[in-house]
């Protein structure tokens, strides 16, 4: 059961402030902010260092690019997240390059690097919203994906926008309260399943 | 080709000056502080707020449960992680609870979930270091993780402590400097492989 409140107060602000929105201006992201939000995932831990994490993006004036990331989006997330400033794959590689073996946690480790990111980006005043709706086979011939490297998600970023902008039914998304499960179903204490 | 540098200086303090280090004090972490921890990769974002995290943890002070994970570690492992105060095995849910169906996104989700967990703990003064080195089945079976649940890594959290309680050898690790790739072969324009 999830259970709708705010964040700890006791967070940092970028964890406690942090959304996934769909509404965003239509302020443009500066070249230096991009690259310090790739600075952020830069710095990750990873796995033996491999730092598998890969990242694509256009902003919203590059429009022939922008477009090309657009449309491998599933028509739902396409109808908003078009109207982002920018929109950002993200990928990862499948094998160690030093070992050629597979990399288990690749996908995990892109994950980190995208917390990184996520909250370099929430000190910054911006939002992420990563997506799952997005057809991975198109991406890698639209983007000339190379062989061993797999786009995970597709993510807008941009300046939290009024809610107003998005029809009625994303609206309430948009606003609706944040749930969360509590504590005691995730963490345990010893052994799993234990409180 | 990675290069040793230091992290951006624009970056925020916990992403800058975060580590992975293998030497702490043996100073404790108080428990309201570990459920801030967990109240940081609570509030992440997940693929359908399926929210796939599991953390299983134990104080060096309860010394049954601590020895069950660091049994679990690979030797190399062990010899420095066993001096940790907090030993925690991270796990991610296989598939969707509402649809039992897979969830292509469970790793990356815990991923990010971590980098939450890191960064409120290196506002706090703890440094976090995940493990890929240890057994994954004998963690099933020692910790009674159940069917659709998979461990991906055992961390160690702690208060960063002096180098020199380590071999040589890891002192050597624990004092190098940082290396990471340059953003121009993992961040891509329009185009995967351009510049």
């Amino acid at each position: 059961m999830s259970t709708a409140e705010e964040a700890h107060p006791d967070l940092i602000d970028p964890i406690r402030f942090r959304r996934s929105p769909r509404s965003f201006t239509d302020r443009a992201i500066a070249p230096d902010i991009m690259r310090l939000l790739f600075e952020a995932a830069r710095w990750s831990a990873s796995c033996f260092n491999e730092q598998p994490w890969r990242f694509v993006y256009a902003h919203r004036e590059d429009s022939a690019n922008f477009a090309r990331i657009a449309a491998c989006l599933v028509e739902f997330n396409r109808s908003w997240a078009a109207n982002a400033p920018v929109l950002m794959v993200t990928l990862a590689t499948t094998h160690f390059e030093k070992t050629g073996k597979p990399n288990r946690h690749a996908d995990h480790d892109l994950g980190l690097a995208l917390g990184n990111l996520s909250l370099q980006a929430a000190t910054l005043g911006l939002q992420i919203h990563e997506m799952a709706g997005f057809d991975p086979e198109r991406t890698v011939t639209e983007l000339g994906v190379p062989a061993g490297v797999v786009p995970l998600t597709i993510a807008t970023i941009g300046y939290p926008g009024d809610p107003a902008n998005l029809s009625e039914q994303l609206q309430a998304k948009e606003t609706a309260p944040r749930e969360r499960k509590p504590l005691e179903e995730f963490v345990f204490e010893g052994m799993y399943g234990s409180p």
